[in-house]
């Protein structure tokens, strides 16, 4: 079967979002010291390509432990909206009316600036959009770091920077998944398996997964 | 499909190899600071279930990122080695002789003391073993925290315990890969399709995965 790499690399250069731990790779042992190379690692939960759980965002949402790991293969469909601006919502119209899918991939081609500073200017869902997709049950993938709009710099204090993540509450509120940092939509099938089965971590709000598209 | 989950819960009381880090989780942001919940995750290339990459054996060998994902979708199938005691060595008698197989998971029993100071008493394969596995070309996964003996204590400087990794480096060294610390061997079918796709690290020496049998 045809599968692609959908995962974005996890290094020292991953792109996190603003407040997140960066991702850090050290030795922990050597061949030359131990007869055996392990590395320590360091990073955040929605680090890399990752699945957020309803629990990221809802104080009583489920945590991704709390899910089979084949609820996290999804009949998946591919939508592509890399017309839309830098922090331009993405609206309703612009998402298939009858998603026919449990999973909506959207391809803003964000991915493209991975590891650079306009990555965080990334297209978004507006409140709505997120809506049409949490009121049809199905979850949304995305080539971007959030389906919210991004801070542009550290984490907000002054109330200058847009608040809240209207999206993400909409979807994980439902119940749904979002899976972010995407990478390699461009000329996938439109129909395809989206495998991302997350770490078996306690109580996870998220997980860095290697997601595949299968088809 | 029937899908099984083969993996290890990952929080601070899984077991790790000695000398390697702990696996910790520590709240990095949440809900009632920042509107959303983040866990910082510092762990081991090789806590919980996890691959090994021909790399963390062999200073020449490749690591996991150089592999396409599709590489850790294996045809499994397992071998019932329960009947091995503590720290006993498997021969290659109790191995099929064709395994005609991408990959033999050994069940020796021994997921089930995970969690306990007994875990690192297991039974291990003999380098014969490990050699008659990668002269046919086939994988290795086992419920076990290493096909080698595990030292008892932290790591060994004395001279007193085992060294060495004669099982990993038969393996790794032909470029094939370790699957370890797999829970959930008893009663699966014989044949079985083991995913295990590790993390998209870089320079990984091993990667901590979601392991999952579907048959």
């Amino acid at each position: 079967m045809p599968t692609r790499d959908l995962s974005q690399p996890l290094d020292a250069d991953a792109t996190v979002y603003p407040g997140d731990p960066a991702v850090e790779l050290a030795p922990a042992a050597t061949h030359e010291t131990d007869g055996y190379r392990v590395t320590e690692l360091r990073l955040g939960s929605h680090a890399g390509t990752h699945v957020d759980a309803p629990s990221h965002t809802e104080p009583d949402g489920r945590d991704l432990d709390a899910f089979d790991p084949e609820e996290f293969v999804f009949d998946a469909r591919l939508v592509d909206c890399s017309d839309a601006s830098a922090r331009e919502a993405i609206e309703p119209a612009e998402l298939p009316a009858d998603p026919d899918a449990e999973l909506l991939a959207v391809r803003t081609g964000w991915s493209d600036r991975w590891g650079t500073e306009r990555y965080v200017d990334h297209p978004y869902l507006s409140e709505r959009a997120a809506a049409h997709c949490a009121d049809r049950g199905v979850h949304v993938g995305l080539d971007a770091l959030s389906p919210d709009p991004t801070p542009s710099g550290p984490a907000p204090e002054s109330g200058d920077e847009p608040t809240g993540v209207p999206a993400h509450r909409e979807l994980l509120g439902s119940g749904l998944f979002v899976v972010e940092n995407l990478t390699g939509l461009a000329d996938l099938p439109e129909r395809f398996e989206l495998r991302a089965y997350p770490l078996a971590l306690a109580r996870a709000d998220g997980s860095p997964v290697r997601a595949v598209a299968v088809w």
